[in-house]
């Protein structure tokens, strides 16, 4: 799962009726240190997550079909939690 | 999901049985300010898009497939909603 | 799907029992300009194309045994269309 | 399978019900050299992994569901390995 | 599949339990030239191939599982050919 911050949302009316009645959230995946991490993408919700929340974003298709309770829907990506906490315990080092 | 354009479309005569029937668009996926994210793709219709139309993309082929109604046909990508707005609420900011 | 041209072909006698009979091509990714896009990959061939076609690439693994109706096979790439022409009918504009 | 290092953990109470009762771990993908190869990642525990060890990845979601013992939930990632030792015996030349 | 070159193996007694019996390949992904394609992976072997070979690389969690004979098992990367020859045709011309 990547971690991601929910930044809006799109809004669909000519779409697949699996979508039906989930939002789609506008998620920009982070780095650690909170920076962006690529381009937001559009993911399905699952858990009622909210503008501004850091969530977990899962970023597979039968994954994410699960995550929202829909198998068998085009759905690739989901918010399938909202972060609380981030424990940093040990930075990686160059040597292995 | 991505979100991209609708910018062409591909014809191959000589393909898999599963794609008949449906059209081959070439999508060019955007970054939040409309700009190009890589190069564009192929994915098969499945919500009648139009050229110039700003699209929900599907890019794994379990979904895909399912989005066209096609179970066990070669198709990892497809279009699956014409998006009508997006909103963005929240920048994402440097710090987490 | 992405865009490929084929460049040649792979021989490997101690391979698994699913590749029987399949031609292991060499295809190229390419850019709409028709430019190298990364590295070449090896596909599954399911539709007979020759050295030089412009074909469909599908890169997604279940889509991919699908294809060359091989399904539980150790497959992740294959070749399911020969494109004959491409039409581009706008290119992205920068502003959404 | 992708080398990485666990260096610490994500607390999300608000999250899909499969997740409950393992712990999210944050996992850094490494080079061979022990260096970040690009940005943490969060994956289930399915070997009880501690901070500091160096761990085998999965990152695609029917793989990781299977590692945790929890088919059709939304995981796409997961630690089912740790590391005792890596053996590199012969660099890649660059002749072929 | 990509084309990759066994450079080492790895080593985890505390693992799961599907991979027991299977050895642990460090694989790297090569480019057409023989040089590196980015960082060396994990992968189980399922032909016997050596420190040294040229091998088929499958790079998704179904098709690798297959591979190795394993489904249901989180496994993700599969060496599935010893490469014996690379017939190199046509190199991609610049112009479609």
């Amino acid at each position: 799962m990547l971690i991601a911050r929910v930044i809006g949302d799109v809004v669909a009316t000519q779409k697949h009726a699996s979508h039906q009645g989930r939002k789609a959230l506008l998620v920009q995946p982070l780095h650690l240190d909170g920076s962006d991490r690529g381009t937001a993408v559009v993911a399905l919700d699952a858990v009622d997550a909210g503008i501004g929340d850091r969530v977990l974003l899962v970023t597979e298709g039968y994954s994410a079909m699960t995550g929202v309770g829909r198998p068998n829907s085009p759905i690739d990506m989901a918010v399938i939690g909202v972060i609380d906490s981030i424990h940093l315990d040990d930075p990686p080092s160059p040597s292995s």
